[in-house]
């Protein structure tokens, strides 16, 4: 199964991912879903927010165990982030098979369309249209870097941008919601545990920063008659880590655009994405306050214009205490914790659609180790051992939630 | 003739031109030349490496004075840097069949190609090609940001790009050669005159600084793990501002291409391009040198590979004393300089064709006042009054040259 998934969207030079949302790899991946379903005899449907499911038992009957994650991956990502949960959902339900028990509620298996926003710049847009968390108005808005709206794109895939919306009576037949994923941190390689589970997602988001100065010749002016952004961007990355650094939090600049961007041309225009994430939002706060801050006291020293703009936003999501204690005792008792420890619960500083359904349904999340804490990488890795725990938690999981 | 020019290859948003080597805006370019040229009755030829002549005279006589510059651009460039100097050479032939002088030499007006190097990031292809300064296997070689070659660009554009190398024929049969371009800093503005002579013109270069470091999640590494080349190109942007500043000398990082460069996720490689010059060669090595052991610096301490490669490279240009003395001369006489002072002589930072050219022939350069000193920008701006004093200069040196 994994084979037959490993070689779409995968670009040969880099090795890395590009399964970017509407695309033709986008269609291979979901193909391949389709493909994974029908052998299984699942009934497949795609909602009108174009996420994938795939259903055993009545669709309609409420109270459904839902898993899976999603296929869509970051610019050159790896194998792992998204497909892990996908695959092991499969598999899952393959091991109860073998282990022959009844289902006494209806389960499915989904892949949630654009998770990573790699394409539209935002992240989780199949769950937040279906969780009411992102209007039709403004996923209209949504632009790529070509200037293709996200309906465009839709529609060039064979969509319906139009049938977009809140879908609470699909998530209201939801009774829980568990994904897996592969860690994106070294917590687990840490504590020497194949699988965790999740306590809560760190408040998160992303700023854009439009440093705007004077296009000029970078051969005949004089420093002092220059205003260029390039500099005040400099100075802004090095403040986001220091800023970080003091607070215990996350801050990057991993994205830049600049205009005119010509080897002798000092730019009019630096524009930065800041990914900035705690473990509170008062932290959170604190860190963007103080990147922006510095920021703008460079743009005023050099002649700079800034504007901050907020893009996106996620509070923190503190899964729901009961349905991780659940998970916890069904994990204590099967084979994999013979050591009678319990499963290390943990926080993670990355955005999920689990944390976009939480609002609206049970959800809780596993975790499989990830031995290098490498993620959005093709140097993303889980240990084969490591992914057959992962897919043993979760039968384990499924088969405690709708088996009994 | 101005304004049948205005409008070609000018980017509605930005205002600025993007007429880069092969594409349509080029052709559109070079057909106005032929226009041009052929409303004046000038024999429009193109020579082996796709330069524009239109000819008074008989080509092969030698000792022809020629004029001229490149109607390319940088992205989003200005109006006036190039064409000032092919618009202002068909201008000064009409004022000097006004004055009704007899022509003693073959007069050429010329259209360097790709004199800006916006497009295969290598400047004055067209001239450097001719010179023997560029081989035929390095330019087949240059690609642009889409991966396409030279040899395709020049293919789909309908010339032959095996036809292109040193052309010394051509070179041989031009006894002088004079390019008029707007002045790219403030050195005019300063003096208070319309028009100047070139003196020399800086030695410079560009270098390709590539910061290696290592992909992974923004929103889930911790700080210590991290090996994050945003940081170290920030630091050497900061680096390279010092160095210029301590030395009088110009460093511009105006370029730049990040992978996978997503809002998440961290860079696996930052490459930033330096434009750095000086007034000499020995100021200009001090300053890269500076700049580059700064880059290692930083580079190892933060776990980055850093490769600098010396993209290219134009040691200094003193233009020949006899034909700038001559031009003077030439100018101190004519109305122009009712003051009597002598026209100002100037460096300049930045490289033109006819530096290129200057190797292999008497060559000289006029400059007109820049009152903002802004250039490669849509704000590139030159007064009226200024553009028809370097019509008439430029007729004068014609004169002086081609008809006594």
């Amino acid at each position: 199964m994994w084979a037959s998934l490993r070689n779409i969207g995968r670009n040969a030079e880099s090795g890395g991912y590009r399964r970017y949302a509407w695309t033709g790899a986008d269609a291979d991946c979901r193909l391949w879903f389709r493909m994974q379903a029908e052998a299984r005899g699942l009934d497949c449907e795609v909602d009108r927010n174009g996420n994938q499911w795939a259903w055993l038992g009545d669709p309609l009957a409420g109270d459904a165990v839902v898993t899976g994650s999603h296929l869509d991956s970051v610019p050159d990502g790896g194998a792992f982030d998204g497909p892990l949960g996908v695959v092991s959902s499969f598999a899952a339900l393959d091991e109860l098979r073998h282990r022959g028990v009844e289902f006494n509620r209806p389960l499915a298996i989904t892949n949630f369309g654009d998770e990573e926003g790699a394409r539209f710049g935002l992240a989780c847009v199949g769950s937040r249209l279906a969780a009411g968390q992102l209007t039709v108005e403004a996923a209209h808005r949504l632009r790529d870097g070509d200037g293709i709206t996200l309906p465009q794109a839709m529609e060039a895939a064979g969509y319906d941008p139009d049938a977009i919306g809140p879908d609470p009576g699909r998530l209201a037949r939801i009774g829980a919601f568990v994904e897996l994923h592969v860690e994106q941190g070294r917590a687990l390689d840490l504590t020497g545990d194949p699988v965790g589970i999740a306590s809560a997602i760190w408040p998160h988001g992303r700023w854009r920063f439009d440093f705007r100065g004077e296009a000029n010749h970078a051969g005949t002016t004089r420093l002092a008659d220059r205003r260029d952004p390039m500099l005040t961007y400099a100075e802004t990355v090095l403040a986001a880590r220091r800023e970080a650094e003091l607070a215990g939090a996350l801050a990057t600049f991993g994205k830049i655009a600049v205009e005119p961007n010509g080897v002798n041309a000092i730019p009019s225009l630096v524009r930065g994405w800041l990914d900035s994430r705690a473990a509170d939002q008062g932290t959170l706060d604190t860190v963007v306050a103080g990147i922006e801050r510095a920021a703008r006291e460079h743009a005023e020293r050099a002649g700079i214009d800034l504007d901050v703009v907020r893009e996106s936003f996620t509070p923190v999501v503190e899964f729901e205490h009961a349905l991780r204690d659940e998970l916890g005792a069904l994990l204590k008792g099967s084979d994999l914790r013979d050591t009678g420890r319990d499963v290390p619960v943990l926080g993670t500083g990355a955005g999920h659609d689990a944390g976009i359904l939480s609002a609206s349904v049970p959800t809780a999340m596993l975790f499989v180790r990830n031995p290098t804490g490498i993620s959005h990488s093709p140097a993303e890795y889980a240990a084969e051992d490591d992914c057959v725990a992962g897919v043993i938690a979760l039968a384990d999981v499924l088969e405690g939630l709708a088996c009994r």
